[in-house]
């Protein structure tokens, strides 16, 4: 991709820091600059929610990332993470009119990026985490939830755990079988992993399998980080061991968030009737699509934009922010990612659902308002507003 | 000014964040998010120097502070000075084509501070510090200065100084004087006045007597804080004590960094011939411009839009900025601070000075070239650029 390079280059980067008012006369300074500016900061001083009023902060989120899980890239660092982030910044303006600055944090250790989100946390009305690692996203994610009150998704989790839950809401209407009754196997307990998990849960899934690189997670295993201790309470309700292939044998649906080409078309082959596949390894699958197919799967999804079905995060965290911001949320709880899933999955009527057209393209109009709307009503309706 | 609170409010703030890159099709999406974005990421990670080819990093400044010195208005925290950071970053952006981003910090701890910059500093090619009370400034910038490989500058004290500066070089041509037989009387030793000092001791001034709320500051002081005690080794001669009234007698310039309506005409009487006096507290001056005429003075400025002669930061900070940034600078040195103030100064042709118009307006085009060409061109001569 020597165009991507040459293209990076040629803009130096990718975002712009623009004024939204007029600053061609005296007046205008006088106003927007000294001596006007005066007026708003003694009156944030006298009423601080008045913060929302008078500056950028309510229609602004910051991209927060250490670098230590860039892409499928590995620990990169905070200069190297740049672009992605950049990137998400500019895909918030895009599609949700959301205004999204990068900050990389130097630090890797969780107590320092904990300390410097919440030092620079008053300019902002929302952060969204990004491309950190696990477990230690978990811990950071949960503290800065706790301490500060605007709202905070990583989107690595929550993202990918509401495009997974909408793509599953649709794909069971076309299969026609119910959340309650599935066997789903996930392959990969990372951020994703164990957001996905956890989304389903919530959504009423039977029983959930999960797997990471050692194999099914159970109750027996004595080399669990504590994310993955407290996520075996809830999953693997026979205690399963053994290996990945085990899992997948007889599931409904599968579930991968981990690495390429981990899964054989054998494996494939032992799920059970009208098999649903999200390999979502990016930018190689799981499995690749094709091979899914000739081994019985009927419905596949991946990360990737050249197969149909790609379960991409850009479908929600614009929308989920804009939801949000607007409401003047105060965090991003349980039913506001459960309310987006649902959504999102109900952007294509089901009369136009089939086997290749699951999910919506980010493209799609539609999204931004039923998504948004969902999102504020369901903060609105657990009281997680400002008042 | 009602109408600045509502403007505010109309706008919702007064910065944006858009995208320099298009983002209509999927093959846009694919080059500069996934997969494309992997490839600047990786060289980055490869050759860490490359950041300022493929991310905004070049251009992009941070406006930061913790509020604890907003305008003259004191010690309003972190949220209300949202307001005057957003406006400096609009400057920025309208006259030098800088994209700056304000960062307002909650702790007003200087070592949280200077660990919370150094932490989110990767984003950025240069930190302007602004509104950060003294002596508490002075340390924060030196540790900065130590710490990071970028320029750092707090303009309340060097933007301040090199306006003024510029502002005595023209006068001294008006009035036929010499910097080096100058007594200068420097009312006000916060941050804006120890700056104001320093220059002009690198400008070559005489003597220069410097004043705080108890007067003159002199070695025979027990209450003077470090930075008062530091730069009292490099003034005062004479090792004078006493009032601010005492300080102005026979000087033949008065700058005023310091408080309202506190030199009488009397005391302005009582200046050398040919006196210039920039009274700059802010909107109220030391002393009105009109009653300084009176008494006497020669050549008035202020820091107001509705005198002549104002002598305002918006004609430094951004140039400098954009200077220092096209020469990939990584230090803003006094060479350099010194070069700006030249380069202002000359943009009046000596011809066209008067007693009213010493200082180009902030409208004037031909202060960006000119300040930014000498700040570029004094960062390469003192080696102080990125190699």
């Amino acid at each position: 991709m020597q165009e991507s390079l040459d293209m990076h280059k040629k803009h130096k980067g990718k975002i712009e820091i623009t004024s939204k008012v007029p600053l061609e006369t005296k007046k205008d300074l006088s106003l927007y600059y000294t001596p006007g500016v005066a007026q708003p900061c003694k009156e944030i001083h006298k009423t601080p929610s008045s913060v929302y009023d008078y500056t950028s902060k309510g229609n602004l989120v910051a991209v927060i990332s250490d670098g230590s899980a860039v892409l499928g890239l590995g620990n990169l660092g905070a200069s190297a993470a740049i672009p992605v982030m950049e990137g998400k910044c500019v895909l918030f303006k895009k599609f949700a009119d959301v205004d999204a600055f990068p900050i990389c944090i130097e630090s890797q250790d969780s107590d320092t990026i904990i300390n410097t989100v919440k030092q620079i946390a008053p300019v902002f009305g929302g952060i969204n985490l990004e491309d950190i690692s696990a477990p230690r996203c978990f811990e950071i994610e949960k503290q800065l939830k706790e301490q500060l009150d605007i709202p905070i998704f990583h989107d690595d989790q929550h993202g990918t755990a509401i495009v997974v839950a909408a793509s599953i809401i649709n794909s069971l209407k076309i299969v026609k079988k119910n959340m309650k009754d599935l066997k789903i196997t996930i392959c990969g307990a990372g951020a994703a992993g164990i957001a996905v998990t956890k989304i389903l849960i919530n959504l009423g899934a039977g029983d959930i399998i999960l797997c990471d690189s050692k194999g099914i997670i159970s109750k027996d295993r004595t080399d669990l980080n504590p994310a993955k201790i407290e996520i075996c309470k809830t999953i693997n309700k026979s205690n399963l061991s053994g290996s990945l292939k085990d899992a997948i044998e007889g599931a409904d649906v599968l579930i991968g968030v981990s690495a390429p080409s981990i899964v054989t078309e054998q494996m494939i082959k032992t799920m059970n009737k009208d098999a649903i596949v999200f390999a979502m390894s990016n930018p190689l699958p799981e499995i690749m699509p094709d091979l899914a197919k000739k081994a019985g799967a009927r419905i596949i999804g991946t990360g990737r934009s050249d197969y149909p079905n790609q379960i991409n995060n850009v479908l929600a965290f614009p929308a989920v922010f804009r939801g949000a911001l607007d409401a003047r949320a105060t965090e991003i709880n349980e039913d506001m990612k459960l309310a987006a899933a649902r959504a999102l999955a109900n952007c294509i009527p089901e009369t136009q659902l089939k086997e290749d057209y699951i999910i919506p393209s980010p493209q799609d109009p539609s999204i931004l308002t039923a998504v948004s709307e969902a999102v504020k009503k369901a903060a609105q309706n657990t009281g997680a507003v400002r008042r």
